[in-house]
């Protein structure tokens, strides 16, 4: 079966590309072979997904960015764009993987409950723990999420923040207020995002759009970020005429505030242009919107799959208000996965303006 | 000061208003004195919401609906319309008030925090409830917010499902097979719905919008509804033309599948007619949605409060596919609330049409 998938390691400031290289190729060789096998694009972009979480160095599952009080929490949802069914979960610990739980979620929506219950979309905490545990996802102790590399990076910026915290208090001494970190060493943390996500199409021309992330590094606990977020982490929906499939990354509230997901296929939906729609998405429904907070950067990226079945091609584009996006795709019929490490042109200013690229593709069967 | 403020206490198939009305009337006369003392639109909403969540028979706060496991897990939400500012909780079990919660994180939303960190817009949790602590919400043990009402409807409708699920399994004796429950009562519970919530505007024009909600009974534990999604349960943006405030309710994933709340303001602000544009949204955005599943009931509501400031003047609008709705409203220049027990038209089936009613206000000062 021929089938085309796309993902992304998250849109920030990528000062060392090659480090996601190799993960973003193994997860699209993972989500091919799952397509070629007959998989649906929910089953290659949930595999897709696992890879990711599973390699440490993004912020997804094992290795996700660590909370104020040092535990893990991590956020991840799929879209069906062949049913509409969503599904997420939020501030989980204990499931291996969340894109699972969110896809076990999502499936079952179609499913209703005994005594009309309607079945939930997103679920939280202990409660989305113990369903997770209920419908066979893989279960982990708490602090088996939790890298070497994430610690370390939250015991820098916690001793950061608490000098911070303690100089504004008049708390310091008149040694450590001089290790205050500068205003500009402060954009560092909002910086480090490496969310990742996923969109696939499958043989049948379904498509479907999954994320998952661990939030910003020292979030608030039971902080629910966008990519538990409907209509802001990731959305797909399929027709005859056209089907998409998105995903995002960036700051997270600026996400769930313009439900930039959501708004990104409605865009492409009244457009005959995928370059100018998410121009012009990116630029009206993001940059300009009047939810979003004036004389602040706003960074976001999202990764996008038009699928055209009359034609049997699409097109895979990124965008990004970002310094950069890495990213990497694959068709069925290719052997080799490709990996794009998109920059902001020089002449654009990152947080307030945003680049459009992409690549064709077609699917032979 | 003068404003208006209209709250309603869910739609459903309400039997018996009369115990509705005076609370209602309570929460209206509570918002305008805090309207004509000088409070804003936020002020007054979460008030209004307060009233409803403390009176133990409505289903937010105190006297919220069970989940599965006999725990009590309060979602809420509340919007500014000037600031555009949104907070949201979700699975809260020791927050006395979850919608003072909800407005203490929507606040905070204006102040960026320490690092750069954007400050978040929905919690989760016993994250949520650490928060609320720290910001000084009235807390309280999980089993002060379960009523004994609340523990009589569990009990009962939790005996009906383990019935069903025992009869299914195969596992029911031939004696208990008997009291297996028709299908006909099966849709009892999915009326018992009650959720609240209260609409604004204050002198200055300023809207705000808000909802609280114990979810359904016998929810999948850590479920998140709609009282806590952003979209769904309240909405509110003010322009120098119209502002609009609005809240829903009925089958939370439905209104979180579509993200009603929102659609409702995003369709006032494209027509110059409060009912052409809030029948067109129901119909077009709720009841076709092809986001919705076919062939089933489609239960919502909706308060909805538009306001002209050219004119100083405004529509209450109520409009719903139950059979009814309970809600009231009051302007600050009146002396006593009204109360509104909204039937569906006889010829109408519940479910699948939508009836709208509404009344003039005008704000003189």
């Amino acid at each position: 079966m021929a089938g085309f998938v796309a993902v992304h390691t998250g849109a920030g400031n990528c000062i060392d590309e090659t480090k996601y290289q190799r993960v973003i190729k193994e997860a699209c060789l993972r989500a091919t072979e799952i397509l070629r096998n007959g998989g649906s694009a929910v089953d290659a972009c949930e595999a897709a997904i696992v890879r990711l979480e599973n390699c440490g160095y993004t912020n997804a599952g094992y290795g996700s960015n660590l909370c104020m009080d040092g535990s893990v929490q991590c956020d991840a949802a799929i879209m069906d764009g062949s049913t509409l069914n969503f599904g997420a979960c939020t501030n989980v610990s204990r499931v291996k993987n969340p894109i699972q739980l969110a896809r076990r979620i999502c499936d079952a929506q179609s499913s209703p409950q005994l005594l009309e219950r309607i079945p939930p979309m997103i679920l939280a905490g202990t409660g989305a723990e113990h369903y997770a545990d209920e419908v066979g996802c893989s279960m982990v102790e708490p602090g088996v999420l939790i890298s070497s590399k994430a610690k370390f990076q939250f015991n820098h910026y916690k001793s950061k923040y608490d000098l911070v915290v303690n100089s504004r208090l008049g708390k310091a001494t008149s040694e450590e207020s001089v290790q205050v970190p500068e205003p500009g060493n402060e954009v560092e943390l909002a910086a480090a995002l490496d969310t990742v996500g996923a969109v696939c199409v499958d043989g049948a021309g379904n498509t479907a759009a999954g994320c998952s992330s661990g939030g910003i590094l020292l979030k608030v606990p039971g902080r629910v970020g966008q990519a538990a977020t409907y209509g802001a982490g990731c959305w797909a929906t399929d027709t005859d005429e056209l089907a998409i499939a998105t995903c995002t990354t960036g700051n997270g509230e600026y996400l769930m505030k313009t439900l930039l997901a959501r708004e990104i296929c409605h865009g492409a939906f009244s457009s005959d242009c995928a370059v100018t729609s998410l121009h012009k998405t990116f630029k009206q429904k993001f940059l300009d919107s009047p939810l979003l907070p004036r004389q602040q950067d706003l960074y976001a990226g999202a990764l996008t799959l038009l699928y055209y079945p009359g034609q049997s091609s699409g097109e895979v584009m990124w965008s990004h208000t970002t310094q950069s996006f890495c990213v990497g795709y694959m068709a069925t019929n290719q052997r080799v996965p490709k990996f794009v490490h998109s920059p902001l042109p020089t002449y654009s200013v990152p947080g307030r303006s945003c680049v459009v690229n992409g690549h064709n593709f077609h699917l032979r069967i």
